[in-house]
């Protein structure tokens, strides 16, 4: 059978080894094709082609549920349920997904994009199981590194205090999560992927307790418990800690050896309770090239199969917005050690290796710990340090409490840096950072700006690190900048709360936020070809909003557009259109932006084509909303 | 020396034990006597008085820092940092605070209110002061409850890799949160409570090893492995977790032996790395009514110290809220048992206490882990299960990434019924349901609405339970309802997105959400008397909002008003300046709700008056706004 003819997982069911390894070896030559053509996530998925096929033996899929966390691993599953065909469109438009989504497939049971949610969900349905009086399995697959994050040990916490409640938790461990772990945790799960094997153990220790002397039927109470000690000597320490917190655990199993794994899924599917299977996988194992640079093959661009090399795009690119903030981070950081850089687990994604490597004292990655993140830069700022925790706009959701609670209560002065603000392209709807403007503009004494480029990005980044009397928080987009000079040193702040003037024109007042502004003066310049001046304003600050600004301007000229790339719901837009009601200036504002809708995965310039954000539609749109007779003319 | 001669914790040391015993008592008296007279805390202050001595007796608080987690555990903290004088005024407005605030005291390092937060702000201090080469002791005070909180969890799992940084975590285990604490982590402790002193067995075991006839100068490596193994067998099982987690593991030590806490607390000082020191407490120590019902003496209302009975209110109070919430969530689940009530460790707090003693199998208590509660809630929903999470305001901002990643982007009818929502009185900031309505209405997907008084919540519950094509929320305040007509059952739910109108007028139209109705009928009364004649809405849905009702009217009448009682930044009034905005109505809208800046803890009404919220002050701000010639003839 070739992995093309899979169009359901049952159809594993009665392969022999032999052929489970033919099925892992065609799932892995189409995993890299896919992903060399478009990108995606690489490492994840290659480490658990074994775990998958083992597991998938062993269940019956159209019961049984199988959760898999954050879902980037998912592309073996993906190949055995239904979806090889499709399987080139992967992260294309209305393609086939790169994470996980319920609509997307009846065995994707639980969406995911975000790390550490499996166990939760799985109990969850085992829970609901349980009291229909429902047979099935419910198993979770978990990361290491996703392990780090609270919820997770929540939901340990929780599964570990229901003995009746059968959960299967299987620990994919391969030591990394994009870079390799931190954490007493994971420490903790190397120490175990270095001890023998369990059973070897066990079976050894039986032998020698034959030569033992004292061994007999007739054993005091303290000399029997010594004997039991003696048994759980070698085989606690493995797993010992989740034994504590109330799961049968079993491992460490050799994640690419399919016998063990189906050996001992087999087994724990016998065990009443919640059980943790511990497998070692090896990230990006089958390509050599994966295996070597873990961190740099976990997820790619398109890339040449042979050499491993990213296939360069056809024209350069200006720099991204992340690399111009981490060299701009590091820079101000080598002349203030005070400084410190937070991340939870995202060193090259936010561009923090950078810091790490030049100045590794000032740097701190936490793990997969968002909120512990921020409340932890809460306990340096009253320090008098200046802690700048790097986190993308969706990952800082989960700290959201913690911004509230531990920062802006108490207003100590966090500078918070929100990469992949904004539209984030094939990473859809899980990654879309679309609220943060409106769940943090909302806090009390918090800061909130956007720079226009990367250049502003840096006059920004010294801003956040100068203002000291508040929390103060950037966002900035996934993707590269405008190609616009950069300052090596010398960046001046901008003042907290002043937007500027770009453009001056009678008809129309354009005000943009962030990513936006660009947009509003290619927009201002269409609509000028159609006889309409647009005064445009980068507005810098949501909050504070530059009202002295915009509001004279607004009353004179009589017509406001605003435009972010964010959520309309509670955003930029509406900020202003609070001021403008605040201040009694009656004048109409079309508002631009992200509607109440969930933004799928496509190419960012797809995703802006769809939402109405690019130039030429929101000069239409302006047309539209105020000078009906001129969109005529246009039409 | 008297307790109220102490003014600086520093006046401990050097103390004899008999004489801490009497500070104990004093600090037990006037902590009684306080919250007797004022209410607040009562259990956990009382748990923690020796613990406070203690641990103060072996630092030096002119440097060492002390960060209680929550800080209702701190009164006793208080009434060793300068506040015995003011001890009074407890919880009063202007008064010292229920909770910790660094802006009310310097030895407050760290502000609390929400669980779980103390490792982490702890760890960052330890961190700035490695940074910084200075030398303090940072330390952690955490109940066994708050270490179910995942980010307690993940500040354990970074502090237990930091080998050589200082940090002391005393967790103070009184196996109770508010009620008796749920988990694997929990029953861990509570069997290491139950294991008599790790010294004792230590030597019980050297003991024994000598009568063993194998134990010898020349045993194999294996036998050596064994002997090793024998020597750990009963001491590791106290504290394995922990230590195999990297913290130096003490204890459990008696919380309420003077001298065993000084001499752990000393021996902890000395080691380097993470210490956990494990202190065994009574809750309610020392007041024996409190002792026997933990739960009741949790917290308190003003009461009789002899009796122990609360002091009635002069007049009989209609039901609270969260009575008739409950109350009716019963009566359903007790029709479909489908519905399933999830409370994160607030059983008696939402009511769901009802639902757990009816329905024990319709009731799930996660412990303090919102982020689970609704993860988990998502997993139920999943299975055609309706979950109910019940979560007060400020601590679902916990689970802001949940709601959004695992429910609402899955569109998964989960119900979110948050008390607390609004103005919440004496607990103050921290506790304040302020953000809800701006943080939920940003969520794609989420339906959002609030009764206006107790019957309309029974109808809002049955309309949350009824509604699957959605996730859906409500929120409502502490307190008790109007004292209107209730229904024992039959309730008809609301349909989605429909507002009512409650008065009619043409004057100007007044738009109430939620608590903020009765007010606005109220104030439309008070304008009558001076001739001006308001519609009254009650919106019910902030989303979708009712614009087929609100904006006809507000077109035709020409003046809005919204009232709230949450933030104006981005609340309920901002969806309706926009959905105005959006139609082109412009009519001059005045928001009325909370302005942006934090509520200090009060009584609700003197914070109601603070914010100009009274019926009166609603009035008078409506005058001002559109009348000014009838304010003008009213001052």
């Amino acid at each position: 059978m070739h992995l093309s003819e899979i169009t359901h997982p049952n159809q594993l069911h009665g392969l022999s080894i032999r052929q489970l390894q033919q099925i892992a070896r065609q799932i892995r030559e189409k995993h890299l094709q896919t992903v060399a053509a478009t990108g995606g996530h690489l490492g994840p998925g290659l480490g658990v082609v074994e775990l998958t096929l083992g597991l998938y033996q062993t269940l019956d899929l159209d019961r049984d549920k199988v959760i898999w966390d954050v879902g980037h691993q998912a592309y073996p599953h993906k190949l055995l349920t239904g979806r090889y065909s499709d399987f080139h469109t992967l992260r294309q438009k209305d393609g086939v997904a790169g994470y996980l989504k319920r609509c997307e497939n009846k065995f994707d049971h639980f969406g995911a994009g975000h790390a550490s949610t499996s166990i939760s969900a799985a109990l969850g349905m085992a829970l609901a199981r349980d009291l229909k009086g429902e047979k099935f399995k419910a198993v979770a697959v978990i990361g290491d590194g996703a392990l780090t994050g609270g919820m997770a040990l929540e939901a340990i916490n929780h599964a570990g205090h229901l003995p009746k409640t059968n959960l299967l938790v299987v620990l994919n461990d391969n030591e990394m999560s994009i870079s390799p772990n931190v954490g007493a945790i994971p420490r903790y799960l190397n120490k175990m992927r270095l001890s023998p094997p369990m059973q070897f153990i066990k079976d050894n220790l039986e032998e020698q307790f034959k030569h033992i002397p004292f061994v007999g039927e007739s054993l005091s109470p303290e000399l029997e418990r010594i004997k039991e000690g003696m048994k759980r000597l070698a085989v606690p320490k493995v797993g010992a800690v989740f034994e504590e917190l109330g799961f049968t655990y079993m491992g460490p199993v050799d994640g690419h050896n399919l016998e063990e794994l189906i050996a001992t899924f087999q087994q724990a599917h016998q065990i009443i309770g919640p059980v943790l299977v511990h497998v070692v996988t090896t990230k990006g194992k089958g390509y050599e090239l994966a295996e070597k640079d873990q961190v740099g093959y976990h997820a790619q661009t398109p890339f040449n199969l042979t050499t491993g090399k990213a296939i360069p795009s056809s024209k350069p690119k200006p720099p991204a917005y992340a690399k111009v903030f981490s060299h701009t981070l590091v820079k101000l950081a080598e002349q203030n050690p005070k400084i410190v850089g937070i991340t939870a687990a995202m060193a090259t994604g936010t561009g923090l290796d950078k810091l790490q490597a030049k100045l590794p004292n000032q740097y701190i990655d936490v793990g997969i710990a968002e909120q512990h993140a921020v409340t932890l830069a809460a306990g340096l700022a009253c320090e008098g340090m200046r802690p700048v925790a790097a986190i993308y706009s969706t990952f800082l959701q989960r700290a959201f409490d913690q911004i509230i609670h531990d920062v802006c209560i108490q207003n100590l002065p966090v500078f918070f840096c929100l990469d992949r603000a904004g539209i984030v392209g094939a990473d859809g709807p899980t990654h879309q950072g679309m609220y943060d403007i409106a769940y943090l503009r909302c806090i009390p004494n918090m800061v909130v700006m956007a720079p226009k480029d990367e250049a502003e990005l840096q006059r920004m980044v010294v801003t956040g690190i100068n203002h000291t009397s508040s929390p103060i928080s950037m966002r900035f987009p996934r993707g590269n900048g405008h190609g616009v000079p950069l300052m090596e040193e010398g960046w001046e702040p901008l003042e907290i709360g002043k937007g500027e003037i770009l453009r001056q024109g009678d008809d129309v007042l354009i005000v943009g936020y962030g990513t936006m502004v660009y947009p509003s003066m290619q927009a201002a310049e269409i609509l000028s070809e159609h006889g309409i001046e647009a005064t445009v304003i980068n507005a810098r600050f949501v909050k504070p909003l530059d009202t002295e600004l915009i509001l004279p301007l607004a009353q004179q000229i009589g017509r406001v557009v605003t435009l972010e790339e964010g959520c309309l719901m509670g955003g930029f837009g509406s900020a202003v259109a609070e001021a403008l009601m605040d201040a009694d200036v009656l004048v109409p504002v079309k508002r631009i932006g992200v509607p109440d809708i969930l933004v799928d995965h496509a190419t960012p310039d797809e995703s802006y084509a769809a939402l109405g954000l690019t130039s030429r539609q929101i000069a239409e749109t302006v047309l539209q909303a105020f000078f009906k007779k001129q969109a005529a003319a246009v039409v």
